[in-house]
């Protein structure tokens, strides 16, 4: 592999690994694994799914489910349902087995009067994330629109789904927990109040931290996590992984070289990486500096990080003692703080073995 | 024009008005303007400078260079030089007019030793902005640099490039100004000091805020300005452009409303916008709403902004007395924070008339 310029590498080993871990506590737990691809976008990486058992999937876009549906046959698009794309998911129904989120009479209406072919939806409730979602209080609502579709013919309500995405701010696995167990027990609630009138529906859940560090599923039926793939420095700080989990790094060449203040500027910048970033103990960080060998990489060098991103450039900063033993043209690797967001704008892995994984190109 | 996900509109007048004010500006003050096309990064858009007598451009990765040598024949390279890129450097500078940044003797000896065809180098200085480039008082690299140099068929030097990036902290012209006298004084006693040595040598400079709002120059050659093609909201904020100026808004389809918090949900996240944001009294902003019409769009609506992007979704903040003006399918108009990074994400332009420009994919 002749790596000239930024370059996202994948760990498949470790990849796999976080997979057959998830599938794993899904499997302990009874529960089904519909994994959130929007983290890797790639058929490639989604096989190595279907090889421990995953037949269900989740996507956060349209445009992603009609890249899925070469090969996947029950996608859930975990975002509110556009109705503007009423073409695309009509396309996608006549061909798999396709889950919406509905959580307005308006787009429900919409869809009774434009589906062409069965669409499955579920209502989505604000679990506490704040973000999308009915208030679990707003049964007013729910009961509005499974009246509405209650005798369709193509829009049929198959459960509720919420996202615990407040986990985010957590910082340690008791903060997870806590955060999870309200969470769960919110969309667990609801679920047993229409469970009379709907026997067959079911509770969706899921976040990468909750799933990560959770034992305790009851009355849920199905995990959507999706960072766990590659996890990132984000969930390092959220406190559901550890570095050493972590499946992808970004190689770049160094091109300057600054001594008198102990930086060196990387070729890599915000269009390779994504502006995301963390604050920790004062610093603002963009990506983490880790060691690096034949095998691939493994611990983080202490003191070493990104703290400026430009649109190529990274600037990193390099511990006094460090920065003798860098040159220009050398290769570093940095995790990246948001792995979602990296892969996406990097459109392909190399494996530590040297092989090309494309992904999906265009969302 | 069926607008059905978040899509890049270009104001195609607004945006000629920019190119013309600075091209018009660079003729007065006797300057050549090279313009930094990593902002739009199309062959298109391109087109419009050739119109108003641009010949030169500046770019900032190599695979930007092949990109828009299609079409261009002097082309600076305004990123420290990337040595591992030596095949792409060679195969450019058989072409055209390549012209590299070089900031170091490793960089200069390397290029030395496996350049195959002619090419201009630039000393980077580091003018105030402390992220790339020799320190003024550094000449021992620069005489170093010079020297290992001055006997090359293929490596000429032919100037010094400064970037004063620092006018991004600016919040005001005078401000701005202030900045901008530092920064070319700098740049110009280097080059004087020089001069005698290099008769031919150039100082080449340039930032969007400096070049919209100064009107002394004195000592320059040439300009670098390339945000100013769209301007955007952080342009705005440092105090060089009006809201009026900005050439590009994203159209996002409304996904979901919460008039209990005054929220609605848009299709369009970080994937699409970037998230750069700016702090604007106490509020995180990562996009402004603008009134739209049948002629495009407008002024801002009064506290109406993006307050958080995720993946794919934007939450935007309405006064309550607009939020019952919206509804679900509806498109709103979006200002980008920074627009170098939407274009980089979105990959291609509708214009007010409907017309589809492409931009380069790859990078």
């Amino acid at each position: 592999m002749n790596i000239t310029k930024p370059t996202l590498i994948l760990d498949e080993a470790k990849c796999k690994a976080n997979i057959a871990f998830m599938a794993e506590k899904a499997r302990t737990h009874n529960l089904v694994l519909r994994p959130h691809f929007k983290t890797h976008q790639s058929l490639e990486i989604g096989r190595w799914f279907k090889d421990v058992g995953v037949h269900k999937i989740t996507v956060s876009s349209l445009d992603m489910a009609e890249y899925f549906a070469e090969e996947w046959n029950d996608i859930t698009v975990a975002f509110p349902v556009n109705i503007l794309e009423i073409d695309t998911i009509n396309r996608l129904a006549k061909k798999i087995t396709l889950n919406v989120l509905v959580e307005s009479v308006t787009s429900a209406e919409f869809l009774l009067k434009h589906l062409t072919h069965s669409v499955n939806f579920l209502i989505k409730l604000n679990i506490g994330n704040g973000r999308t979602g009915l208030l679990p209080s707003n049964t007013e609502t729910i009961d509005a629109i499974l009246e509405a579709t209650k005798h369709s013919d193509t829009l049929h309500f198959i459960g509720f789904l919420g996202h615990a995405g407040q986990t985010y701010k957590c910082r340690n696995k008791a903060e997870i927990l806590k955060t999870h167990e309200q969470a769960k027990a919110t969309l667990v609630t609801l679920k047993n109040k229409y469970k009379a009138q709907y026997p067959e529906l079911i509770a969706s859940y899921g976040d990468t931290p909750s799933c990560s560090v959770a034992d305790n599923f009851e009355g849920l039926d199905e995990l959507r996590p999706g960072n766990f793939v590659f996890y990132d420095v984000m969930q390092v700080q959220i406190g559901d992984c550890t570095y050493n989990d972590i499946a992808v790094a970004m190689a770049c060449p160094i091109v300057s070289i600054h001594k008198d203040r102990n930086e060196l500027v990387i070729y890599g910048g915000g269009i390779h990486f994504s502006k995301d970033r963390i604050e920790d103990q004062g610093k603002t960080i963009f990506g983490i500096i880790v060691h690096y060998d034949a095998n691939g990489w493994n611990d983080p060098i202490p003191n070493m990080y990104v703290k400026a991103l430009s649109q190529e450039h990274g600037v990193v900063v390099v511990p006094p003692t460090e920065i003798s033993n860098y040159s220009i043209g050398n290769l570093i690797y940095v995790l990246p703080i948001h792995s979602c967001m990296t892969a996406d704008l990097m459109k392909r892995y190399n494996t530590l073995d040297g092989n090309d994984i494309t992904m999906m190109v265009n969302h």
